[in-house]
């Protein structure tokens, strides 16, 4: 939480993590997007996403769901599924392994890490995209953006990337960020994964560890212009 | 929590973070001043909190309450009066939104961000100050620390300081730690807010962004001498 | 939680946390070590702790106990003996304060700062080991690690850790890792204490302060090699 909060401020974006049942729905009357992220989940926390996600439907906002360790329990996987089906995310944002566990229904996650490329799960990500309507945003090496029948790829990042926590997490709150400005969920998705990868490439040149490239990589995020991303975005169809 | 933890350390203190009802009372027993933080709110935190502060009074240790977001939720705005009114700190401290609201009962902060200048909350803080009989310290650009009729402000700090998550909650733990060791509530505040302000500027000659800014912060915080304060100090009254 | 996770991967090991109750148990399948943390304790927790422990217990996978604060409130006492007892981990990891306070029943924690060098707990980890049959590995300047009538001492380490909040913490996640590829508990534990000081050594050669003792102390984990442990180790028996 500490991390995403960091990134969206470094971006400009204006943060607020809540999670207490009374007071979610207000809060979402003050945001422009929601972004549902089930790593730290408990019972409690499910009820307060639900109404969150009710509460950002009635206003129109758009939701990003973050399936944190969806493969690794029942409880992961059937609650992504069921905010699938109630909350009508605009995007989904996960690893490979997350991805094709909640079309499949594997149980195949090695906690979170991935371990399969983002093209693995190109058959589960046009899957839900096709069954819950949304954009689904692949993370790995080379990012993989589904939504519907368009699929682009996005090549920027770095090494050090799967070496920090909660990088996840902040490529999804970056997309919710994009998603609060852009109508487009396919757009929004591809956009905050293109930032996340070419801030990356920014923090690991001159990155000792990844300690030091997690430092490097807010303070990108903060620095990133226009001629930053022109000059090193690698996405395809460009 | 870990930063306002890293803060502590660095200055010197030694901090304990605890929310378990069953230990609150005890843990308040080993304390020298309690910091009531509402950022992480839930229900069962509020009870945990009001047990806490009744330990506080009963032991005559100071207590500083951080209102994290009055004036979003009403949950938010109702347990900062509540706790106002049942905990009597010696010093509440918030952002120019925060205090407004609690003053006014208005609901206008967007997020933790406060849409105004500490000044703009002068006449809140006095009103507050004078129901509650506690000083209230405003930080903005400019902090304002009001105690019935002083005012004393203090204008260290640096434009990177809002684009670090949790440098307010930073604040209040300071003031905490000042007003551990010195009985005067205004003191403790000023003395917490220009040290906070006096460290960011430290921390901001050579940052490059917010993180490296984070980094050289809590440096600063450690490495601050009487000298540094000596020479940079900027209140008002002098 | 992200000071640990952090330096896991740092390290190269692959960590999850979850504390729901209704998942925890899966959680331990997909594991091969299982840490137990009472840092931010709460009812909810506890039992969630014994339902991975007794799944880890069933899987047979080594169990860590890190009992923070015991000592300065019951819960923690309480607790920490409650789980050596029922969750009889391989190895048991506290400061001098929180070793002497399981084995005395002594209320002698100042918060989670350790007031005695670490060769003060000599006493009671010999008697905590005798009692839980685990290794017990108490942190200091001089680490002191015992298993029966083995003790261990390592004396890496730089005078900034104690300026860190989460380096206890971090210490017995690396004491897990260890543990899952080391069947040997007192080597184990060891190892992780070696690996911390060194590390910790590496990071204070040009830190600034705390928090970029921090970072570089993360860089230096992924960065450590043989050579350096070689090079640095100070270890007795050799």
């Amino acid at each position: 939480m500490n991390l995403t909060a960091n990134a969206l401020l470094a971006l400009g974006a204006s943060p607020v993590m809540a999670h207490a049942e009374e007071e979610v729905e207000e809060m979402v009357g003050l945001a422009s997007a929601l972004v549902l992220n089930i790593g730290t989940l408990s019972a409690a926390w499910i009820g307060s996403m639900l109404k969150a996600a009710a509460a950002a439907r009635r206003r129109g906002i758009p939701i990003v769901l973050d399936p944190v360790g969806a493969g690794a329990t029942r409880l992961r996987t059937e609650t992504s599924r069921r905010i699938l089906e109630e909350a009508r995310p605009a995007v989904l944002r996960g690893n490979a392994s997350e991805i094709r566990a909640l079309f499949h229904a594997e149980r195949e996650t090695k906690g979170v890490d991935s371990r399969h490329a983002a093209e693995a799960a190109l058959e589960a990500a046009r899957g839900l995209s096709a069954e819950f309507g949304c954009a689904v945003s692949v993370s790995g090496p080379v990012d993989v953006i589904v939504l519907g029948d368009a699929v682009v790829r996005v090549a920027n990042g770095h090494p050090l990337m799967p070496r920090v926590t909660g990088l996840g997490c902040t490529a999804s709150a970056l997309t919710g960020a994009f998603a609060a400005v852009n109508p487009a969920p396919l757009a929004a998705a591809v956009h905050a994964m293109a930032v996340m990868g070419i801030a990356g490439e920014m923090a690991g040149e001159g990155a000792a560890g990844p300690a030091s490239f997690q430092t490097r990589f807010l303070d990108a995020l903060h620095l990133l212009s226009e001629k930053d991303i022109a000059a090193r975005l690698k996405m395809e169809p460009a």
